[in-house]
């Protein structure tokens, strides 16, 4: 009997889906499931496709070509480290396992130390694009041993997704956690993409009284520039699905209490703890924690008086046109922050990151897929040692000719009473970030004042105490 | 020989001090370090105290009384569990152990944990005002065993600070972590009330102008009225401060460089995790870590340009008042984050914690002291389930009468380019919470779009999924 190149372990939505793409290109698949049932149902839907089911683990080990190739689907944490061991005692020196779930870094780098010390390799991989990414092409971030991801890059490139050029979506992003970490700082980005277009509805509605249907005329409008990206055109479509069962507008239907699967949490905190400044997106997930408190909202607004709202002075137009770049500029600012912590986690973890393949791989397949990734990999390019994308050429540009915009919608927004905590924190950062002094000399006296915590000097090195009293 | 009631082990300056606090108080204290140069040290300084050196830790454990209260002050982390171990075996059923370090509560819920086990009691403590606090009056903490507590209370409460009702500064927090976790809140509460002083300074100075001398006199002031406060007593005393060596005013030849011991981030990443909004606090981390990266700061500086700074319009005093208003009604929302993250983790880790004598015991020996703290008691008294601080009739006040300070404050800063980060995510904050509606439908909708997460409506419970295209 033949053997197959490639087997995925887990057979949920995205473990089948990725077993069909895998398929699609010519591979026959192993496919195992814990139940039978699933891998029964799989093979039922597909009968003509190449699906090769196996009922045990040892089955299905023994089915695979060496060095064995195991894709698995299933969720993390304890369900992923019980497989581990299941299978473990069933594989040899060489093979490969690839973990493709939703693991925290962390979990990687031990899992692949401790299958290491067995001469087994581990790849933990960020596959981004839920269902419909993994069945038509995800955007792949693998990471763990070089010489192993080369053993299976050629079936990973066949089904990741191709961005307009025709560049794959994929390719080795460093060392035991590196992919699992590239993926999680993917997921906080977007929850700041997210955020920041949920704020520029609120002012458009808010501020300039738009409709949902001039919402969708804007943001289709937007779409076509610098904007160009997969949220900006789903948010598009949104404003005009009707409800099926009232006939509304289905956005006004849906209630306002966002929730969250912890990966906007794991950036944050991961963010905190490697002391890279993250508060657009960490302003981001506190947004989604306080719009879940919706009963005490809803008590608050009764109680709690804002500015009453008043008609836009001046053009409409214009101030559209300043939302869009307020927007734009914000979205710079998270991605800045953003691709400053994978630099401090490069550093941290010894991962070599390479900042412009990131942003390469995130230009289709993904959430986070716009056309404005491409400059991101210019600007890595051009100086693969940027501290922050804001000082490249092209971005710094966009902060010279935008944050009028910027500072102009937030300071209308906090006029009317709207919030807007991404956009505010987006113009301190960018304050704070090109300040040359900031009152963190007051903090530090403060600090020596009550602590004996000491401080530096303008004027020369060491570390100084005062008399304060 | 006669036995003590208490005994310190860990001599460093703040076992130091509280050993002699508590002898000051009239008790004999045997004092234990595990290098003997610093207990010869402290015997030689004060040879006549009562304080009796202990050499080994059998010698030290027999001088006690039964059941014997040892208080630990030796470094968090790993010190800590090596004494834990050295001591155990020499400790019998009903002694008691006090961590009064600077540990992580998760640490202090498995140590009582697991030394309950063996009978022995533990209490996680914390110790608020540094040295100084330590040697005259702390504000102390305590979580464990309940009548473990009853069994340390009277010591705890002569060396307690006292409030200026004369009431001690120590209170039973609740089981197992609670204590340390108060003060963990304390700490990241005094994170946000550093930075928003410090954005308070950076807008007086750069807005308005005003010379240090000025300074000076506006903070002393400030500290006559409603922000009377410890840190705005030092702050009004830092800008009088001049430096010995070049004669120049000290506050401008500290560095602008803040550094941090972590209290801060680990409060942020709590609030992560129990899903609380701590916005402004996670801020003000943020900020210190940013202000940290100094030389991208001044490399920034030369490149991003910001506005020109205008002369101020209208009356400068009037606008200092707004900068008053603008720092009390942000630190009124501050302490309602903080006090919604200790509502939020006495529900998870089932604490049961007083909110209103949490506040008290803040009235004095620690950092944050303040004369609004009152308010805070007083607002929980009228209403134990308060569910957020801005509810309270007089927060409400405040709210009504201040917020147009804020947001003047803001829009001045934004538009001149003094980043106020927490400032601004302040009046975030309060118009997020007092939303009846906030654009997270958009972000359910998104998230149904590309990953199927479904969607609540406002007009029925349940999940729902929508065919978006």
């Amino acid at each position: 009997m033949s053997k197959q190149a490639i087997g995925v372990v887990g057979l949920a939505v995205m473990g089948r889906n990725l077993a069909l793409n895998i398929e699609s290109r010519g591979h026959a698949v192993s496919v195992y499931n814990r139940s039978r049932a699933k891998t029964d149902e799989l093979i039922a839907e597909f009968p003509d496709r190449k699906l090769v089911p196996a009922f045990t683990l040892e089955e299905f080990v023994d089915s695979l070509e060496k060095p064995r190739r195991i894709l698995m689907m299933v969720k993390a944490g304890e369900p992923t480290d019980a497989t581990i061991a299941s299978l473990k005692p069933l594989l040899e020196k060489g093979d490969i396992l690839i973990d493709g779930g939703n693991t925290p870094f962390t979990d990687t780098i031990r899992r692949n130390q401790e299958l290491a010390k067995a001469g087994l390799h581990f790849i933990g991989t960020g596959v981004s694009g839920g269902e419909e990414g993994a069945l038509k092409g995800p955007s792949i971030m693998p990471g763990g041993q070089r010489d192993a991801y080369d053993l299976v890059a050629p079936i990973l490139t066949e089904i990741a997704a191709k961005a307009p050029d025709g560049e794959p979506c994929v390719a080795y992003m460093g060392p035991d956690g590196a992919g699992h970490f590239v993926k999680m700082v993917h997921n906080g980005i977007e929850y700041g993409d997210m955020q920041l277009i949920a704020e520029s509805y609120a002012v458009l509605k808010q501020v300039v009284g738009l409709s949902n249907e001039e919402l969708g005329k804007v943001y289709t409008e937007w779409n076509q520039g610098e904007l160009d990206s997969y949220l900006i055109e789903i948010t598009s479509k949104i404003f005009s699905k009707k409800d099926d069962e009232t006939g509304k507008d289905l956005v006004d239907v849906i209630l306002d209490r966002a929730a969250q699967k912890g990966t906007g949490k794991w950036t944050s905190q991961n963010a905190l703890d490697l002391g890279a400044p993250l508060p657009l997106i960490t302003e981001a997930v506190f947004a989604r924690v306080l719009s879940s408190l919706k009963t005490q909202r809803v008590a608050a607004s009764k109680v709690l008086e804002g500015p009453r709202a008043k008609p836009l002075e001046g053009a409409k137009e214009a101030f559209i046109e300043s939302v869009r770049r307020a927007l734009y500029f914000s979205k710079v600012i998270s991605y800045a922050q953003g691709f400053a912590q994978l630099r401090a986690a490069s550093e941290e973890y010894k991962w070599d990151l390479d900042y412009g393949t990131i942003a390469k791989i995130f230009r289709a397949g993904c959430i986070i897929r716009a056309r404005f990734l491409q400059k991101i990999t210019d600007a890595y390019t051009k100086d693969k040692a940027l501290a922050n994308l804001l000082l490249d050429p092209y971005f710094r540009d966009i902060a010279k000719n935008y944050q009028a915009a910027l500072r102009e919608v937030v300071v209308a927004a906090v006029n009317a009473g709207v919030p807007v905590p991404a956009f505010a924190s987006a113009i301190a950062y960018f304050d704070a970030y090109r300040s040359e002094r900031l009152p963190a000399n007051l903090v530090q006296a403060q600090r020596d004042f009550f602590g004996a915590h000491t401080f530096e000097r303008i004027d020369k090195p060491g570390s100084f105490h005062a008399q304060w009293s």
